[in-house]
């Protein structure tokens, strides 16, 4: 069984692209960073659902974004809370880490190489996403393109890496269409921006929104458990 | 003043470009890695240089390669010692760490882009390099592609990262020749892949060896300090 990297944050899209790389026929080796969240319940999730998936194995780096400061989730800005969807595509949010697809491909580019592994699997999605550089296509080309150049299998002329981003085309309602079919349990995935201490969501953060939104366009409710003052409509 | 980061790993490749960042008239934040070096005193070089050159901002992350294990930088495997030059060049060597640069590079991209800088310098070698995939021209060339799409400086149009290489087409000796010009002081760096707990070098690994070639084709000898075993002749 050949093996893959998935870069598994806990939320909903990254589970769902755990859920699609295992049914394509990937021995799913999950990927996700302690980079000093908020809370430590955030790392909560992906080891729930890597043990739902039985996942054989699951890394979790400490990586040292806080280091360099400036992003809502990882130091002290405020979460923007409310927000419409044309508010959200207007501009890239204070919650954007920088080059944080890049860190975290990087890292999951050193680990399929120790692993044999020539596939990677990212979440990333370009339609609801809100504003994030590092999400979009030709964002994803490249860095395949530089991870190619960058291995030991690519100079030796070997099978070459390559970025699955299942997600990349699909809007919110649809991954999660796409997950339910696949037997996607969202009850144990946690999306949102500022989760209370015990991991429920605020319900009003761009990632809560867009996730409800999500849900409503499916027609039943986000099984994941909200904050009181955030309970969905 | 423009900020540029400069990748310090307290070698004198590294330095000789600290040095060439300064002389082009670069404020240089200086980025070093604490990624579980076998030896704590591998991280009094970067920090000894950084002071001889006034860096006003030097940073250093821990990040958790030993958590992938797989090079001799990182764990146990034996370092090779007195191989000759053809040897080097034939393959890539066991010291190798898996995306190493991809992940150095990454982290420098985050701090350039909180610092509001558009540069990022390190001391990659194509000639005299030790076949490492991730020091050739084709691979910096991709990552600096990929990084103009990763941030948001390129979306929206600002100034585009460069990655600069000054480095790249020279051999050890004309490093050394452009940093003595520069006034560096080879003394305190450190380039050994198995120094001795005090950061003696071995004067036999790849790195010494080519190292200690550099200075003969200069006529003059390595002021660094190494084990007596490795004086160099």
């Amino acid at each position: 069984m050949q093996k893959a990297v998935v870069l598994l944050s806990g939320g909903l899209d990254s589970t769902t692209t755990l859920a699609i790389a295992q049914q394509e026929g990937y021995e799913a080796c999950a990927m996700s960073f302690d980079y000093g969240q908020r809370h430590k319940s955030e790392l909560d999730a992906p080891r729930r659902i890597a043990r739902a998936f039985n996942i054989r194995q699951h890394i979790i780096p400490s990586i040292d974004l806080r280091a360099f400061g400036g992003s809502a989730l990882t130091s002290e800005l405020d979460v923007p809370k409310g927000r419409s969807l044309d508010e959200m595509a207007k501009d890239i949010p204070v919650t954007y880490v920088p080059a944080r697809n890049t860190i975290f491909l990087s890292f999951a580019l050193a680990w399929a190489e120790m692993l044999g592994a020539y596939d990677i699997f990212i979440g990333v999605n370009a339609l609801d996403y809100s504003g994030y550089p590092d999400c979009r296509p030709e964002y994803i080309a490249a860095f395949e393109y530089m991870a190619r150049l960058a291995t030991k299998a690519g100079v030796e002329g070997r099978q070459q890496i390559k970025i699955h981003t299942p997600l990349v085309a699909l809007t919110k309602g649809e991954i999660i269409r796409r997950g339910l079919d696949l037997g996607v349990d969202y009850s144990v995935t946690s999306t949102c921006y500022d989760p209370s201490a015990v991991g429920e969501a605020c319900g009003k953060c761009d990632a809560c929104l867009l996730r409800l939104k999500g849900f409503a366009e499916n027609n039943i409710s986000d099984p994941a458990p909200y904050q009181l003052s955030g309970i969905p409509v």
